[in-house]
């Protein structure tokens, strides 16, 4: 037992047949031949693949003390600055695999199923809380190489700041009933991204202003539990040619709703229920933030890489480096890439170990990144689009070019240093990355990933440390001038 | 003849058998029962129609001294400013009908062969100018009602500045001989919007710093004429649900690349032609940008308000009206609509008799509507967005609503004021007009109707009269103080 | 009676004796002559003398029916549309005189008292009103053309919303008293500019939202009243050389907190007192904000003006017309000019008479202008700045040119087009109007002249009619894809 | 020999008896008691005391092998990463001490000449090069802890790009002859900060477009070298109340242009000379730019630090610390003060030892401060007037505070947790630091301090690594999707 490969991440997800409704049908047959959901399923089998191959199993995987097998390292609990360095190492990886575009790569969840197990200790002998649950969870995601979503979003019936929420039947998914076999959940949760496209789905609540007992919960279930319907958006994936969709065709993840119907959670599956007091504190004590953000603004140093990447290779196809306002679009990228990179290895080397051991990198940093990335990344696309000007637009596809016009297109859409075919490749990518459909979901996700900009903007003044600069300026202003 | 109606606009476009390719395939057929031109060609029918009702026909036609047959108001000649603010409600019309999303309804096409016949006395004795050829274009359009598309933006192969452009065979059409019967133009232009969806093509070129005697030409020939072809862009219409894309399936325009394959152009369809300066000239002193900017910033003001009141139904929806960040989002685009609206009419009520006896809406004021809309169109979609939120992204389809999920949907998206189904059709909405690829599209359109941003800004400054303010500076910089 | 001269303005002035706390002491002797304030009171009195003027007199001055003695003109309540245009135009010469840098010009206050004039009615037989105090001190105003400034900012103690402030002694002036004679006041108000320097000031409350009984009041009383107390901050006037300080040896009007020390306000000096609603209807539904926004923006209009013929004379001077980027920045100030411009001309053809029979301008344009002023005027003159960059750092001063230095700043300091003592006075005045204490005075105020900016943008929202734009979108929703 | 102490700088520095030019006077006597610069000269005289206090001189100071007396640790020429440190602890001492406002701290000029010497064999063999007369200086400066200033700008007479710069006589200083005895220097640099309190001038041209060979030498004389003249500009120094004028009274450095009227340069003080390729490469390759910005932005970043405090303690004292726009504000100079620091780290974490044995920090990171610091800077300190808002403009002075008003202030203007007083002298603190003639000049010198702000942007983007990022698109765009 050990890691998986993308064959048996694809027949174990076949199996599960999971209730999974697109565009007012149930999915029949198996999921990973359905056109909306092949190549992202194929996508991801790519990185289960990538930490079998011998060359990087070595930054892929870990073995624990005594075991045989090698276990995924996005399941590693760091002890020391030099785990979090090889954590980091690891998602560089599968995110330039992927360039970042998967929001809902194997380590984001495995992280999250990690920083749980590591801080569960400050569930211990709390009221309607199991600890041991987690590292039980754990262990077997660790073992089985599971793969997770999760979701916590709750339905946006009414955004106002003095909007209690009532409603005789839940809305949002709430525990209804705690019977012997377990709880009973009734509601549903918004966005997840890649839902039922994983073997278990992980729930829990963010805790909020008015946040009532029967929402204070975690637990754990398999995609293919009784009651658990995942209700699709329509699909990004406009064909399967990567010409024409270089991008969505691969890495479009679709976002579901998730409807609970009664559902049965087994008590070895619940992690804690009925305690608001617990769950907040999960949230906020736990290493969850401090692993999670790490995890999550490496994949975007990756994506933003990427950006750079384009942004550049546009410029070089129309030959327009020598204008300064594109040498200032360009440097935007560079300063925003360098600030994100910067950001990050402060943060593990200000990493400290925390009261269970873990060596927790240094959240201000990570925080910063998360306040700036949600106006950075829309910012990127948009210059994007700024340097492709005109040419975003009237962009033919590949049976153009496979048809008896082709002879008009390598002529009228040759570029200074690229062929037709080539250039309109560039194009199709930059018109893919910031304006199909796929694309503008992409911005929109990496602008809330964090929740709403400007909360997180709120969180970073409340928590940041200001009373040593405020002194310094009270002991200035009764300084005398002779000092 | 006359105003036509949309179905005599639909039989004529099928008659003509125009030679568009899609992807990769010659469209045969009525192009009227095209999945990707069905829509577009509805919307525009019903355009037409809008002109022959009796409640507004008084509003959309005048007829010319002596005649009965009422013509089409967009091609008045604006002697007085009323006639000028008669043009602006009959603008108005047709622009609210498609909520200013059609770029090339007829009265844009209209207004640019009024504004070349009112200008054509500029060309009148000049060395390969043929006024009398613009007069009589500009009476048969208006008789036949003709549709138009044009084409001027030159193939993108190198923008640097140091580039002359040079290709054994011509890349940017040209004039590559002189015949008998008339003008044998080859080469491509880009970006025809509707290009093959109208009778008529007409092409000019504007001018640029390296502007050869072969391109400086203008001229208009029937969209079927030999050797003229249209190859456009993959479609983004998604399908013909209005449920689940509003705005696509209607208003998808198409642009195409306009392919000139020694294409004849008979001498009573050629404006001018080997005339460089005349060719400026045409640009520069006519009123081609006066009535023409007038045309595109009434449109682009409807746009703004449907804008509005897209934004301020989603707040209505989610119930978000008391948050400041809402109330200062919403301001800017009331600051934004509200300022299009009094340089209309500012440029109205400035507006001079030209040389010609015609009555041109002042250009400055219209000269700062195309500075701004760059950045404000962009910015009003971002903030539809914003918005939005995370609602914008799981939306179910009108298919999910004809199913045995509709319960769910019914009880988990339900909004505050508003059932789960208008709710869903609200945020379609919203995001086929800023995130789909037909919405990024009209965002990108907006952003470059009126050229590169960049140089719009350049040229407000340097043909805004500056030296009264700077006079009165240095008249105050020598000023007594006692004075 | 009717217009004073100079001459007058300063004579009554001195005569007066105001109680002045400038810099720890109180001022003795005339105030005209005091550093602080001579420079100011001169400009001023120069404007009282442009009224007098033979070629000004006719668009400066008005007649009553049946009376000889000519009024300011900004005492006219407007009736027509052409009386507006009239009012304009006496701004305009006014403010182009100061070149819209003093914000206490007579225009304005008069403008205030015409306005409260024009709606004194709306106080008619309410408890606590005298609407003929109001309409006699109008005509006592217009009859000796007195000066006034006015104070209704209150002291800034704490801004958190929950507070509701309560003191034993009173912080913001209250009635604490009324007697047989008039009403007893108690209390500072900040920020008189030009407090007393001018003959009355006016007092007023602006509604907020905890607004008490004792605050509903407003009066107007001579500057001299015992017990009312100006204490200024510090001068900004750092030397009376027009060259060196161009402006603020002009313009610096300075500021008071005005304090009102057990001040008997005489019952026919009082409009109302502890009456809520009254106060509250007369700041919303009068006249005042639509005839002084009139006022104001007209006067910004003409410093916006000035900001440019400045920005201009920068890039004459020294030569960098050519450069993309500052091309950019003029047409911004372009932009916002023509902007304000169009939406003040708006204001006035849209202007509808009020119940009271007065022709009010159209309050929306003007509120726009409100909301894009506190960001365009900062902008702008960051964009003086930026173009005088390094160049506005090292300015000698005018007696170095009178020294035997002279030479060698002849040689170093000449321009391409203009020799070193005028390019010195070129930079001087750009860094006194952006970078002097005096310049971000102005700044500030600009920003703030209208209250807290992220306020006004709100009241904007709230008060802007959307309902049409939004039925416009719900009818469309439920349209038929055939309309 | 060694560091010096305050008293020693002053004594040296008034026996220097430098040509000051002031508002057309030449300085007589002790510069140290002239009112314009005796509060920068006590200033900089305490940064001097605190190398030689016993529990900073070991953070402060070093000894050469073999060496008794310390020098300052400014002069260290960096070996090892934690040398950086070193360097960066000792520079963060005197930012701290001066709150990041002196922008010619010893250590500033100190770090130059190091990187100087540090680089000298660049210059060795090379034609009109002396690379062992930089080496002697360096020493010398150590050895007597010699205070310098530098100026490179030239004059800006025409800033067209077309412009060569030609006139009889010099402007800009050249090279006029080369004699026996030395450089014959004649013309002007603008803009030497603290030009004529220090000891030595040092001089050099930064490489432009158009280079001429007698622009190309680098030398530093004596401040008192005979012909060389200091005119200086207006002082910022209101006056010597630290309640007034808290931070004008203490750190405003003055700016001069430079003159060198047939200034004769010994050989032994020329660094090289005619020589255009080694000026070119001696900015570009020495270590000069990485050792300098390293210095620069420390001090900036305690400066951030500074205005994070002022900005916070506003808050705290007027309590809106509740409203969502100033957390947003206050999150904005987190951002930015955490970002620097993170980019410092960075750069000392990736420094790497050059080809003359020393440590540079990398040079990247410290770009990327440079290019965000000109509009971060600006942008902090507008965020301080918004928060200050209306309290800003009407603060009474010390002498208010002392006189018989004071019970009426104390009332007034009390602060819900500060005094009167107190909450004044916070104001007026953020009034000097932003608003000031001083302060404004503060934020100009930020704004410019790198250079021309859209050069550096330009600088970045060319000197960046991008290749990698565009192999990476070009290899994905041929990529297979099975991969």
């Amino acid at each position: 037992m050990g890691i998986i490969n993308g064959k048996e991440f694809i027949d174990r997800l076949n199996k599960l047949q999971n209730e999974i409704w697109y565009d007012g049908k149930k999915i029949e047959g198996n999921i990973s031949d359905h056109p909306a959901f092949k190549g992202i399923i194929k996508t991801k089998s790519s990185l289960y693949n990538l930490q079998t191959k011998d060359e990087l199993m070595n930054e892929m995987t870990y073995c624990l003390p005594g075991e045989h097998d090698p276990i995924g390292l996005s399941y590693l609990q760091p002890k020391t600055k030099n785990d979090l360095r090889k954590r980091r190492n690891m998602i560089e990886h599968w995110a330039r695999h992927t360039h970042g575009m998967m929001g809902r790569s194997p380590d984001y969840m495995n992280t999250v199923m990690m920083s749980f197990a590591s801080s569960a200790e400050l569930l211990r002998d709390k009221e309607n809380c199991f600890p041991e649950h987690i590292l039980d969870m754990y262990k077997q995601a660790a073992k089985h190489d599971l793969s997770f979503t999760h979701t916590f979003i709750t339905p946006q019936v009414n955004r106002s700041q003095s909007y209690f929420g009532s409603s005789e039947k839940p809305i949002s998914a709430k525990v209804i009933d705690r019977t012997e076999k377990g709880l009973i959940v009734q509601g549903a949760r918004l966005l997840a991204t890649q839902g039922g496209l994983t073997d278990e789905i992980l729930v829990f609540s963010a805790p909020k202003f008015f946040f009532e007992t029967d929402e204070a919960f975690a637990f754990s279930i398999p995609s293919n539990t009784k009651g658990v319907k995942f209700i699709t958006r329509e699909s990004f994936v406009l064909s399967e040619s990567s010409f024409n969709h270089p991008l969505s065709s691969r890495y479009e993840e679709m976002d579901s709703i998730v409807v609970f119907d009664q559902v049965l959670v087994p008590w070895n599956r619940v992690f804690f229920y009925d305690n608001v007091e617990a769950a907040k504190d999960f949230m906020t004590k736990s290493s969850f933030h401090a692993f999670t953000f790490h995890q999550v603004v490496i994949r975007q140093m990756i994506k933003v890489e990427f950006l750079l990447g384009v942004a550049q290779l546009l410029v070089d196809t129309i030959n327009v480096s020598e204008y300064q306002h594109i040498q200032e679009k360009l440097s935007e990228i560079i300063v925003g890439l360098e600030t994100i990179k910067a950001l990050i290895e402060k943060s593990e080397n200000d990493a400290q170990l925390d009261e269970f051991g873990y060596m927790r990198p240094s959240l201000i940093p990570l925080q910063v990144i998360s306040t700036i990335i949600p106006t950075l990344y829309p910012r990127f696309t948009e210059i994007i689009q700024l340097i492709g000007a005109s040419g975003m637009v009237t962009l033919p596809t590949e049976n153009a070019f496979d048809s008896e016009i082709r002879e008009d297109l390598d002529q009228y859409l040759q570029a200074t240093n690229t062929n037709a075919e080539e250039r309109v490749k560039i194009f199709r990518l930059a018109w893919d990355l910031t304006m199909s459909s796929f694309g503008t979901r992409e911005t929109h996700y990496e602008r809330y990933f964090f929740g709403d900009p400007i909360r997180i903007s709120s969180r970073l003044y409340t928590s940041y440390p200001k009373q040593q600069q405020v002194n310094m300026i009270k002991a200035f202003l009764h300084a005398d001038v002779d000092d």
